[in-house]
């Protein structure tokens, strides 16, 4: 078995580098290439060079948000146990999840709705630039349409990647349909690892600018 | 837009329904299923069907690993996360990482390897049946295949899913060779959401039996 030694240190660079040789000469925007190459990175799924959409200037407006301190609301713990927080705090950003909070699940259950929904709400009491990374629930992105619509919440960037079988598919194409600036993995695909993934990317470029 | 209602409480089933529909007629050992199930459920990524590997008995050797109140772990807090702790509580069962040790940081700088390596030392030291679930760093199943071979650590189950491009697909094949009891998603893809979802996939069927 052919073990390649890479020292610890270096295995990323290394990893990086393979997952460019196999993009090969295919065109990525500069601004989101490592975004796109750290969901491959993240998954090892090529999938996410063809399904990545980036609203206009989207990169630019994450950048802004961070550049701000703002807060990224997450609607997994997973995803917010993965976005590095030695990142976060280098630009005065910080992270937090709703859903394990129990004034949620008892909102959610008077309601009829998912935590996921409830944590919209709360996230839309924040009164702060946010990032809104969904890499679970469409029923998260379902609600933040609702509160685009009516004025009554509006993230500075979303990051819709949820991920499954009901309801996901569509409610990204109403996140892009709202107009909000958004990083959507369109499709089935996305989870948890590629919202941090995604958060990630956004916070290592503003180290490198 | 065609949003499906579903209430909360059916997403899941739901979603389980469609899978089972689009895996068709394909057959899976009626234990492997609901892991395999799940896998897919938590990635949109129907590769899952082609790639998880079970030794012999696996899924047996896992239920009586949990009836003996074992202990997950993880080699990421994001693995951990994805753990239902409900379910954990229920079997008796617990689940660590130790990525985030400040002592296992300084072990690894020490000794030049990985932090995932160091942890699988720590492991060893557990001193009670352990379930090992490698979401993320195949050097952490080098290691495990260093202590199986050398007789100084086995665990009741191996999940090995790293996900990535340095040494992953060697790295998995070492393990199978082993011979230790072990759930394999062969090839590159895995990751801490797959990690998560096997572990969840058994201490569920558990809830069934």
């Amino acid at each position: 078995m052919n073990i390649e030694y890479v020292k610890p240190q270096d295995i990323e660079r290394r990893s990086f580098e393979i997952i460019a040789q196999e993009l090969g000469g295919r065109e990525i925007p500069e601004e989101q290439r490592p975004i796109v190459m750290r969901c491959i990175h993240t998954s090892a799924d090529f999938d996410y060079y063809e399904n990545l959409y980036f609203s206009p200037d989207a990169v630019k407006i994450a950048h802004a948000a961070i550049k701000s301190g703002c807060t990224f609301v997450t609607d997994t713990n997973m995803a917010l146990s993965g976005i590095n927080k030695a990142a976060l705090s280098r630009h005065g950003c910080d992270a937090v999840c709703f859903m394990a909070d129990p004034e949620i699940a008892e909102t959610a259950k008077r309601a009829g709705t998912t935590r996921a929904s409830a944590s919209v709400d709360r996230a839309a009491m924040l009164g702060k630039p946010v990032i809104f990374a969904c890499g679970n629930a469409p029923t998260a992105l379902l609600r933040l349409c609702d509160h685009i619509r009516e004025g009554t919440f509006r993230p500075a960037l979303v990051i819709g990647v949820p991920v499954g079988f009901v309801n996901v598919v569509q409610s990204k194409v109403l996140l892009i349909d709202s107009g909000i600036p958004c990083i959507v993995a369109r499709g089935r695909k996305g989870g948890s690892n590629i919202a941090a993934a995604i958060c990630n990317a956004l916070l290592y470029q503003m180290d490198a600018l």
